[in-house]
């Protein structure tokens, strides 16, 4: 497979001469894992006009070795990074305009910035480097549907194994060695599990509550595969539906089906979230419907761009994003059916597939 | 079990008022928990010298009403928490001088501090609630006990399970699923499961690598009760141990032992680090031990206080800590024992009941 590490290093080192910095300090990791493919967990990395540095600690000497190769000048500090950062950037005159990531950097870090003095000027930046991850190539994209394939290949073996009288961790760990059997390397973030009326809370976590016969199921799950993620969720019923729960299911499946349809690049973010905002609303469920339709995923599992009211840039090509509508009644119970799409040049394509028909477990 | 919310949040009060500061924001996830029970994903708090402000989203709605009672004012916001903050605060007019947690504020909202303007001054301020976090009140020792236990529980179970042929993602993913059996609610870190040269790299991630006989197995994974993490590694051979295995192994198991009988409260990071670290040099090791001895547990895997080369402080009383020695031999092997050890009156007392001797799976 073609190295895609300096085309991205290119495409940043141009956004940088646009915006007439010398260089820029990257801090955050999942943007230092696309630049030049380091997954360690203590990492900065200084993108100039020349061959990037890359500074982290002992722990990772080997790991590093393998995974950057020739690709950056590293350097594994045995104190603090930072001490290597200012080291480096003597050795480097010509740099003296340099951005930081402003979303990425917390304000103890900054205030290093600010005390390291002449002859460094910093400024901040947003986005650069999630800019371009938007967008997948198809690399990214192929891991992304590796992903997928685990996640709901793990999702149609657990079904059958859930009853009731199992507890929602249970559930959640019998979901997670399924996930793992298929290859995921962890979990993206925590396994939700909710049933009964804890599934109305959106983001609960998977607790020691026992599942009963006619209780909704809500399971919200990810995969890994070499650093992409997926993000599922799927609610069925434990035993026979009611109609009420029929009643609501069916609308959060048809707003889902309408926006995974309706979504595509150039489209606005807070457009396709009207989508189904628009569909629930009207079928007078929309105050509850309380977050935002979805986001993207990729190294990260929630990254740019959002589709949400608030969100008035367009969805750019090739992105992923999810789809995830949701109704909660508190006390009663939720319901949230979420896939993963790409945005690509043919419209948008599904890469979760999975049944979007209520499943009722008996 | 008494609420043992409102005396940390006067023990605060107090650090404030010494301080000289009407209100601090809290933007620390767990220091939001550990101040006011919410284990959302999306907070702010204001601590004042009154009730405090809780800031959530929706999602959180029913949870925070739960999780927090009538501790706080609690207030959901539908857009940005920030909005809701400037609102709080102009109904708060006395709150005029106020500290942020510069180790947890991005620069990005760093900045809407400054753009928020007047009246407001802010300062940054360094450890507050974490100061409060160090000593651990008997209910959150109890949590990090049961935690141990489901931990030290797990990997009794895995280990005869444990064969050559089977992968680290395979394994990892049983010990998880024996983790989510015990009751773990998630896992602090993803789980780490490094195979024959692969255990020399002492942040590994769990791979497709298929283990060998003759294999150093390196398993480092925690568990979670409550929200109280437990931290644990041990290191066992696949198969009959050779000379430098057996070799390796007992340096760092005694460093291990070293150092959790010496540590304890009023000591300081350094020479408990030292403890480990002189024995492993005298050993002909002292290059192949990089990182520091351990750090603290409680609401965060990793927390104060640190033993390390470069911590001057004394330990608190009533911490808990790891003591994890390790020794690295790049292309080779490593071996990590990891416990948590708790700093009592009494002395240490070494939560993770596990063997510390050499088990060679045959």
């Amino acid at each position: 497979m073609p190295d895609v590490r300096p085309g991205r290093i290119a495409r940043l080192a141009e956004r940088l001469a646009g915006a007439r910095l010398d260089a820029l300090l990257v801090t955050s990791l999942p943007n230092i894992r696309y630049l030049t493919g380091f997954s360690g967990s203590n990492a900065l990395v200084l993108v100039t006009s020349g061959q990037p540095v890359l500074i982290t600690d002992f722990r990772y000497a080997t790991q590093v070795a393998e995974e950057v190769g020739e690709l950056a000048r590293v350097t594994v500090e045995p104190l603090s990074l930072w001490t290597g950062l200012w080291r480096k950037l003597n050795e480097l005159p010509a740099v003296v305009e340099l951005g930081f990531e402003s979303a990425q950097l917390l304000h103890r870090d900054y205030q290093r910035l600010l005390d390291a003095g002449e002859p460094w000027h910093w400024r901040p930046t947003f986005d650069l480097v999630e800019g371009l991850r938007e967008r997948k190539d198809p690399g990214e994209l192929a891991l992304i549907e590796r992903a997928a394939a685990v996640a709901t290949g793990a999702l149609g073996e657990l079904l059958p194994r859930v009853h009731a009288g199992m507890t929602e961790v249970q559930i959640a760990g019998t979901l997670e060695a399924l996930l793992r059997d298929g290859g995921s390397e962890g979990f993206p973030f925590p396994t939700i599990v909710a049933a009964g009326p804890r599934s109305a809370l959106p983001h609960a976590r998977s607790s020691s509550r026992v599942v009963e016969q006619g209780d909704f199921l809500l399971i919200d799950f990810g995969a890994i595969i070499d650093g992409y993620c997926a993000d599922v969720t799927r609610t069925v019923t434990v035993g026979r539906a009611s109609d009420r729960q029929r009643e609501v299911y069916a609308v959060v499946r048809d707003a889902n089906a309408m926006a995974s349809r309706a979504v595509r690049a150039g489209m606005l973010g807070r457009d396709a979230d009207a989508v189904a905002r628009h569909y629930i609303g009207e079928r007078g469920y929309g105050d509850a419907f309380g977050h935002s339709l979805g986001h993207g995923i990729g190294l990260e599992v929630h990254e740019a761009p959002r589709l949400a009211k608030s969100a008035d840039g367009p969805l750019p090509p090739d992105a992923v994003v999810t789809i995830e509508p949701g109704i909660y009644v508190a006390g009663w119970g939720g319901v949230r059916i979420e896939d993963d799409v790409f945005l690509g040049p043919a419209g948008p394509r599904v890469l979760t597939a999975f049944s979007r028909e209520l499943i009722e477990l008996v």
